[in-house]
């Protein structure tokens, strides 16, 4: 198909959706889909994130929505229509009455196959960049003016007594950071607070040998993109520092070393009372909102194991280890086989350990070139970039797919790195470890999705377990603790002088639990995961990840994570969303 | 003419050029530019900044240069060959034997009027970024291996002592940082140190109304351009905390706390013995290049007065102030009319104090509205960018006019000025200030090149001036001060309680003498200005900024600086001299 053809019947299109949509006709927009068709829609028109899958599910909102939602507009983005082996995608622009916004269509035989309306600005409401910077410094002599150090001391010193933030984040990592930077621009109040003293320490922290497992251009923050020097790995110490400069630049108000203690929501208020120790110091704080930005997991997850208290040697969650110095000559186990387990072998390895991975369940293993070459590196690489394809643009490519499409992208692409790697997943199976690759054969793009965990990203170590350099034992659990090591359920014994449980972390709900209260976080349900009734991920299907940054059960409360790629994207989704009620806009929630 | 006709014609003359240049024909490729035509080269051809001026200047320069610059290709950047009122205008990049580059043309009658050609990269020796970025984070396992953060600390720790760097630049507000920022991607070894404790200090130490006079678009630092919700002019404070994230983020080596005492070239080893006390302790630096960035003044030019000692209230120059608190309700003089003397003045007012400003000679001032408007704006704004005109095309821009050009621009851009605002410079005349526009009618800009004194762009002085807010007392000098005041040269007296000397600077080359020796200084000669031949540009005319960004009498001796546009876009071409002379590459310098 041509070019011109192609825009042709994704501008007619769109025009028959936008005249179905004037004309308050939910059943004639839906008719334009597929029966199986998919609309994948951020705020724009349900006010959350929500995935409709098929053409009953599209009218049944649209029946809903489509007098809130207000006259719609397209407008095709030019030279972006293109077809390819039947399907015909186009990029849009689109306004609502409240806001405007970005979108992708996919058409089969000129039905809707998949649509994406995604909020990305509320009118009136805008970004204060670009043309709406502020002036800055006013020029004239005022009497009594203060400079921008002044304004910005006595609102440090205000804010959290006699100023409380509309937002308290809680969590300065990435996800609490790209937040409080949106908030910023558009003008929402926010405070940040993290248990640790710096901006970055979150990262620091970790063990010593800890890089990104994404490339650099996946890792961008909102709007202070990185230097193009910057290496294609970042090792943690480098993120660590450049979430520090990233704070400072976008004028985060952040507290180090607060923790928060609990939180109460004062229905009558509308308001938060969060108690936190800053410093050692107790302060109450009343926020409007409060998003938990903690990562996607919860506490360390420490199993209770019989004869732990006799054990001699030394252990600990993976959370703590730092670095194998002192290790050296030492006899370690390392129970896990996920991501943290193998790079904790592998240091532990360099330092002289001798190390066994005590494997308990099948593990996703990848090559993380494979990966960049066969997956990522298809939207982030210098490759992607000379095509055209920036980060924003990544961003939106990958928000344009409904899950149900990624699990059979996914599949794909799995289906090509184990042709690929066919020789590497032999040499590791030969060496006794157990492979899987998902339930579905996903691989570990979803099972990050459904569960966070059960994969590792090799980056080295698992050419040490081919080699026997990192000993294994699979299919077996700890049965109990030893004075002197470990003794496994088929009856066989470890010696062990430290003992890492890298086994995971407790669910994102556990915060929940905690810091509000068991009730609030049984309300919300389960954080995280599709509901594709895979391990782990209990149904019923969402389509979405489940309280991922988009309205929860429990009025106020918000939940803000994910790598740094969804950081990036999704604090756009969620800063709106804080925004429209800060402004006291309208924001009936669409809820199936 | 049309579009393509005006890129055929640029053609042509660039195939004729580049023909003559292969023939080795200097006076042919002479031939080609008008009699009163300028070829301005940077690096490119003559490994210094230079303009020739006039046909016989550049066969005269290409006589010499076209053996060892070697082959020479010219390609025409597509769709910018623009003709207005008779002259053509195009972009081109060109590639010589060692480097590559980018130029503009402009022509009329068919014949080269003016001629850029900028070296901007060294062939084997670029930048490692973007495609050429390093890799970061090696995957696989080695046993020693050190942690980028390892690697980090052991570099700084070594430094100054077992690792010397190659470049030692003195200096770390924004052209230290701005040049060693170039040298770092280019992995050229280069050390930064301040007096001052923290990077930014330069400008949070100064006093507190000052704000950047050129507007944020006009101000990005290499490769790491502002966020664009910075306001359009930013504070001091705000200035000095990004150029802490800068230091920072570029991966900077900047020693804090750290005085330059003296500095010896040891000609036979090539390289400079320089005493530093850091945090006061004695260091021996060897670099091989030493640049001074300590701006372009020298040391305070504090008048030596008779009866100084007598004066019985606080007298300080400009750069100890530090803003107004302590004068409310005091009688303050301020002596001098430029814009710090005017910003003090304003802040000193603002507080509450009665104030007198002495002006000593006549002085420019320009409405930064104006400027905006008529000048910078064109370049450096919202508006120039909607048009295309990114930070580095303005660049570019100001590079492709040689200074004999302008003189004429900014005369007639001070034509629309003074026409625009004269209701603005009527009502300061009568309040008595002595304005002048410069001894050509050429304002503020040409000032600034020529002496880097000799006005004020008024963020809002002007107008406490109009209204007698601030006193003026013009056209007399200080005779001497009083226990009480001080006496003018007309004989009055004025009382005053602070006496702020507004008075200037010594000329960048007193560090020359101070640090190095009177010798070297006198060899180097002046620094700064065009030779212009008007107050305080003593000639004979020299058509650049004499020993700015460029080889020196003084084998590695360089000197760095100037306003922010000029660190952005001159430190690349002062770090690509450096890379050179680190590789060990011919850079034969002409010399006229």
């Amino acid at each position: 198909m041509q070019q011109a053809q192609a825009e042709l019947q994704a501008s007619e299109w769109l025009a028959r959706l936008q005249a179905r949509l004037a004309a308050r006709d939910a059943a004639g927009a839906a008719a334009l889909f597929l029966p199986d068709g998919f609309w994948r829609d951020m705020l724009a028109f349900t006010w959350t994130i929500e995935t409709l899958e098929g053409a009953p599910a599209i009218a049944a909102m649209l029946a809903a929505r489509l007098e809130p939602t207000g006259a719609v507009a397209f407008a095709l983005e030019p030279g972006t229509a293109r077809e390819d082996a039947g399907v015909l995608e186009a990029w849009f622009r689109f306004e609502t009455a409240q806001a405007r916004g970005r979108g992708h269509l996919r058409l089969k035989d000129g039905l809707g196959w998949t649509l994406l309306t995604a909020m990305q600005e509320l009118k009136g409401h805008e970004e204060a960049a670009g043309p709406r910077r502020p002036r800055g410094v006013e020029h004239g002599a005022r009497r009594g003016r203060r400079s921008w150090l002044e304004e910005k001391q006595a609102h440090e010193a205000a804010l959290g007594d006699s100023i409380q933030p509309y937002c308290l984040i809680i969590g300065g990592g990435q996800g609490g950071l790209a937040l409080a930077a949106r908030l910023n621009r558009l003008r929402v109040p926010a405070l940040v607070i993290d248990k640790l003293a710096r901006p970055g320490d979150t990262w620091r922290s970790r063990y010593r040998a800890l890089c990104l497992h994404d490339p650099i251009w996946a890792n961008h923050l909102p709007d202070l993109p990185f230097p193009d020097h910057f290496p294609v790995f970042l090792s943690k110490d480098q993120m660590g520092d450049w979430l520090e400069s990233y704070a400072s630049i976008m004028g985060i108000n952040i507290w180090g070393s607060t923790e928060a203690r609990s939180a109460q929501y004062d229905e009558a208020a509308g308001e938060w009372r969060v108690e936190v120790l800053r410093e050692g110091r107790p302060v109450t704080l009343r926020p409007k909102q409060l998003v938990i930005a903690t990562g996607m997991s919860g506490a360390p997850a420490m199993p209770r194991l019989p004869g732990a208290e006799a054990f001699l040697g030394r252990q600990m969650h993976s959370s703590a280890y730092t670095g194998g110095e002192a290790f050296a000559g030492k006899t370690c186990v390392v129970v896990g086989s996920n991501n943290s387990a193998h790079d904790i072998c592998a240091d532990l390895w360099e330092h002289g350990a001798r190390v066994t991975m005590l494997q308990r369940s099948p593990t996703t293993v990848v090559r993380i070139e494979s990966v960049m070459r066969f997956s990522s590196g298809k939207l982030f690489s210098e490759a992607a970039l000379a095509a055209g394809i920036t980060t924003e643009q990544a961003d939106f490519m990958i928000a344009s797919r409904p899950f149900r499409l990624v699990e059979r992208i996914q599949k794909g692409i799995y289906d090509e790195i184990r042709a690929h790697d066919a020789d590497f997943y032999a040499r590791l199976e030969r060496a006794g470890f157990q492979l899987d690759f998902g339930e579905d054969e996903t691989g570990h793009s979803m099972k990050y999705f459904r569960r966070g965990s059960g994969y590792y990203i090799d980056v080295g170590a698992s050419e040490l377990v081919c080699q026997g350099e990192i000993a294994l034992r699979s299919g077996v659990q700890v049965a109990r603790l030893l004075p002197d090591g470990l003794e496994l359920n088929d009856g066989s014994t470890l010696k062990a002088d430290l003992i890492v449980h890298a086994t995971g972390f407790e669910p994102m709900e556990s915060w929940i639990a905690r810091l509000i209260s068991p009730e609030v976080a049984a309300r919300v349900g389960h954080v995280w995961g599709l509901g594709s009734g895979t391990r782990k991920d209990p149904g019923p299907w969402a389509g979405e990840l489940r309280n991922m940054w988009k309205p929860t059960a429990q009025p106020g409360l918000w939940l803000q994570g994910g790598n740094l790629q969804q950081a990036r994207f999704y604090s756009r989704i969620l800063a709106l969303q804080l925004k429209a009620r800060m402004e006291g806009l309208p924001t009936p929630v669409f809820t199936g």
